[in-house]
């Protein structure tokens, strides 16, 4: 995952054991991403098989396990947009080969190779089972369906420490994402360190901040890797972060301070000074140092225009300058920032709202409004990415955002459009398709922070990296989510933490001796989907330490339980048999009666009480609805409508929000109870 | 863990929040290792309660939630034997105290205080469950047992890279211990960069080695915790990794090379050589740069004299210098190595066989014998430390570890001389035990890597820290497992992984879909105890990624088995109730056939196949063997003698080993099955 371009599987296997050796050879072989990632073959072969294996370079293609081609030097560095990332492996007759034309491929071919190598399966009886690990016999030529592939990462809500950047790198380029798109600055927190200006981040961040050398190792980490970095600076909304240290940036008088609430604020730049221009020119000439990638992202979204329409000088500036509102002041100070990035050497590159008549065309528009946006702007010749339908920070399930295509409009969409009468706009041509470069999920850091940052992120990343690597033909879900799985544990040799981590946060909660009891329970609940979380009193210094904090987005076992359900109705009536289906009821019902004295007796649990009453009424109800159901017991377990009226209810119920939490089983639930024919008053 | 000397509780809790603050005072505040310790508290505190606790340091310690008073400045650098590590903790009204004589005595008392922040916990009912984090009114004056408490870690066997020994220098730290012992050198590999003797590690290290800034980094490390390293380099026997690069030192003619094999080598330096001497001096001269520490062990242990005795050139010489035998060769390379070691500063410290008559008093003797002979030592004057009974490679349980005091002689040793009539030794007298300064357990890596290290050493170290560090009295064995458990968890917080790693290793074993079957299925299982696994063809390069490896040294479930059939039977008859023993039995025959397709398509898993059957087998025969016990269904269920002899062999067959496996409930069904009455033949 992501499933390559083209592959085709072969007989046989080839096996990885401590003789595992690899060659290197060709114009680019000597590059160091490509050495880095060689030496980092040895140790991950290690942990994937338990063996141990160390590093042995072998002198000939011929004796080597794994041999490395690679036609050409390597692109002039910086790594950029576009730059090959086309490879081939061939694993046959004992022996692997990968080809590439540049280093980047190579590294996304080793990818490929490890995620390949599996334990030796098969039936011990038949006495052919070598003990060990291997890779299947195949032939594969992969290479990316969009360039830009990217995660857009918040670190100014909750600051995210170089090792978990660093970490959550690792997983990028394992699932063969590119961009690391470092959203540096917002209204929480300001986290670079800047030595023109150092009350930046000395005002701006509680001291959490990356030091200069820090950015610069994460960049080169990135760089070893084939990800790029791109650096957003967020102007001139969510910019208060930038105001304590040189409130004379700012859109009103006074002083300023950063609060721990969230939401679209109101302090702002102020865009009519030359000062303000002054500031930024010396801040970016500094800053583009760090940053070798030639884009720089200015953010440019949800300004709110309160500060600038109430302030009297600013609305004289606007008068004299003929702009008429708020927006065209916005589309000047863009025009202003633009010439500073340009003449610091960087592209720019800002959410929808940058979108203007006069933009060059070098700008790149980052959509988190949707296709529509995303292909007008490719209409007028614009590039652009998608985010939008890839915000992680959603708690949406990988198939959800697996269905995300920056080349298809959604099917809610289209059929609003056609209910309103609206056109339903032509996707893009085969010239406008070229200005759409990829996607890039966002994880936004108000409700998460280091501590469950990898749960956030994985496994549903790899499904967003799949939809942008691989070609849009690979739509099966169920594969999908089957990979997925096998992804998430491979992902966690590399040091993520999206399963161990959660499972210490749920030890914390409910104490040593019950924490099972608890992991049990929680397997078939989620946190509740979209901001609705938000509208509460969420702030910065929120405790992120709840049960909604410490299980994953998406439920496996409920949306497995869902699927079964809807596949126990499509049969026909006298096929059905739900014995299946009543043990994971009965399951979860004991493990919910289970949970009730821990939840109790905790104080940071008791409010998920309603939760696994919930789950135990829920669970009853669908019993009973199957017993009705099924043939075999249909007849001893004939419901009335009163019990209908009653187990609708129980449902209904369970489909509420108890707190932060979901019961997704119950959509299920009430389909059941629905299929259930009431038989007759008597 | 481990216990307090002295604590006693008070009523009512003060709360860990957001707002938690430090202060520092008095003459040794200002100590680096206090800076530091402090520093860690934030974010262990962030950790282990979810909040968002940032630095916050009081000005006055009226103000503070957690002051700490240092009355007197460090001792001087490094840190000694016997350095004062006296500390109080006090909670009350809403504070929390810690003072200490020394820094070092704030450095543990740091540790006893985070080890108490819990979860609020009570009746939600109540009603006075506030959420949050809280640590309970007491008040503990502490202080150690014994003044040395260590953990001798071999890195020759495999190699135990940087990060790991970190990791369980946090880990040492945390339960009070006060030494890491690094076995740096042995048969199997040489693990120290030198830069005089290059060839060392070259030649004798497979590239696994610490340079010389690795070292360093590490022994400050340490001292920033509190821990003392003292190196150790294996001479003469368990050498032969010096010999590939320096033949001249080695007791034969010809070349060297390490091979994968274990065991008591026959590989020796030779001793007559004054060319041994002199590298030897530099070589310490060289290598006590690194090691402030004012201890340096030769090792000395396991000599097989068989090469001096059929070297001619070695055999002259003994004759002349009138050393009778091998014995007294060695004591002659340990004197002159002695003389090397005090020349350079240090004392010397080594294994039970460098004690002899003239060694003076100053060498300390680590008995890996056991207790008599380190009371032997103790009465001649010799300073000594126990490992007997601590070498946690032998996969015993942590209540066998937790049983050995260095002041006891173990009850199985008295019986055995009692029984041959041998006069059992006096314990020490108040002045001989002030020889006996503490133990050290002992891991070493024949069977263990850095993979699994933290299982191995987790949570059992934490037993023996309480043996050394807690007053004699404090043996309650369900008090200690009760504790264990929660020191594991918390450890676990300070990165250690010693239950996410091995559920990763059994990931990588059963595959995704199928390790939870494995987990389940596991929960009764042991290693095999002793160096019963060692008498097979491992060597350095034997994978170990079987199950046998995936599974803690010791199985919580079957102890708590065991204790609860004995119970059982203790109860008169006619009380028997053994419904619970039943349902457990249930669920591991359940678990033991569900996870048979596992093992039976899996490389790896198949061997385990026996393992499964047996459980199943041993389940049964439990579970007819209750059914007959209680008085509820016992003449329903009543067994003939032909059932009784198919049922011991069952339980006999249980008790052994399944390659290197052992299922630990086996001995308790032995138990149930002997305790039923035969019914008489018809």
């Amino acid at each position: 995952m992501p499933w390559p371009a083209n592959v085709s599987l072969g007989a046989g296997r080839v096996a990885i054991a401590t003789d595992f050796s690899i060659s290197l050879s060709g114009a680019g072989a000597k590059d160091p991403r490509v050495l880095h990632a060689v030496d980092h073959v040895w140790p991950r072969l290690a942990r994937q098989t338990g063996q141990f294996i160390r590093p042995n370079l072998a002198t000939a293609n011929e004796t080597a396990t794994l041999s490395i081609v690679i036609e050409q030097r390597d692109h002039k560095p910086p790594q950029r947009l576009g730059d090959n990332e086309r490879y081939s492996l061939e694993v046959r007759d004992g022996r692997i080969h990968i080809s590439a034309d540049y280093p980047l491929g190579a590294l996304r071919g080793i990818e490929t190779f490890l995620q390949g190598v599996e334990q030796n399966a098969g039936s011990a009886a038949s006495g052919a089972l070598q003990p060990g690990f291997s890779i299947a016999a195949m032939q594969i030529q992969d290479e990316p369906r969009f360039p830009w592939r990217g995660l857009s990462l918040d670190v100014s809500r909750h600051f995210i420490p170089v090792e978990e950047v660093e970490r959550t790198i690792d997983g990028l380029a394992a699932v063969k994402l590119n961009v690391l798109h470092w959203h540096l600055s917002d209204d929480q927190g300001f986290r670079v360190e800047s030595k023109r200006y150092p009350r930046l981040q000395q005002y701006g961040s509680n001291g959490e901040y990356y030091t200069q050398a820090q950015i610069r190792e994460v960049v080169e980490y990135a760089r070893e890797r084939g990800v790029r970095v791109v650096p957003e600076f967020d102007m001139p909304g969510h910019a208060t972060s930038w105001l304590p240290g040189y409130p004379m940036l700012g859109a009103r008088a006074g002083s300023f301070e950063i609060g721990p609430g969230y939401g679209v604020l109101s302090d702002l730049m102020d865009p009519t000074k030359e000062s303000t221009y002054r500031f930024l020119n010396n801040f970016v000439g500094e800053i583009v140092t760090l940053f070798p990638d030639e884009y720089f992202h200015i953010g440019g979204d949800e300004v709110n225009p309160k500060q600038w329409d109430e302030n009297p000088r600013i609305q004289t500036f606007m008068r004299k300058h003929h702009l008429a509102d708020a927006r065209a002041l916005q589309v000047y100070f863009n025009q202003r920032l633009l010439k500073i990035v340009t003449r610091h050497g960087k592209h720019m590159e800002g959410w929808d709202e940058v979108l203007q008549p006069d933009l060059p065309k070098s700008v790149i528009i980052q959509s988190w409004r949707g296709q529509e946006s995303l292909w007008q702007a490719a209409r007028e010749g614009y590039q652009g990415i998608l985010s939008a339908g890839y915000y992680l920070d959603l708690m949406q399930s990988a198939s959800h955002h697996y269905a995300v295509d920056p080349l298809v409009l959604p099917e809610d969409r289209r059929l609003a459009l056609e209910k309103e009468g609206k056109p339903v706009p032509e996707p893009p041509t085969a010239e406008e398709q070229k200005n759409i470069l990829g996607g890039e999920a966002a994880m936004w850091e108000e409700i998460a922070s280091a501590e469950n940052l990898d749960a956030k992120l994985w496994p549903r990343l790899a499904a967003i990296a799949e939809r942008l690597w691989s070609p849009q033909s690979v739509t099966d879900v169920n594969s999908m989510y089957t990979r997925l799985q096998s992804t998430s544990y491979w992902l966690e040799w590399l040091g993520l933490t999206q399963r161990s981590n959660l499972e210490l946060m749920r030890q914390r909660l409910a104490g040593s001796d019950a924490h099972q009891a608890l992991d049990r329970f929680v397997s078939i609940l989620e946190p509740v989907k979209g901001y609705s979380r938000h509208a509460g009193k969420n702030a910065t210094n929120t405790p992120l330490n709840r049960l909604v904090d410490a299980i994953p987005p998406e439920s496996d076992a409920a949306r497995e339980f869902r699927n079964a359900v809807d596949e126990y109705l499509a049969l026909p009536a006298e096929q059905r048999n739900s014995e299946k289906l009543r043990v994971h009821l009965a399951d979860w019902a004991e493990a919910a009666r289970n949970v009730r004295p821990v939840l109790e007796n905790n104080s940071l649990l008791a409010e998920n009480l309603p939760v696994a009453d919930s789950v135990v009424a829920q669970c009853q109800a669908a019993t009973e609805a199957l017993l009705a159901l099924d043939p075999a017991s249909q007849t001893a377990n004939a419901r009335d409508a009163a019990w209908k009226e009653r187990a609708t209810a129980t449902a209904k119920e369970g489909a509420t929000r108890k707190g932060d939490i979901l019961i997704p089983i119950a959509p299920a639930i009430a389909k059941l109870v629905d299929a259930v024919n009431v038989k007759p008053a008597q």
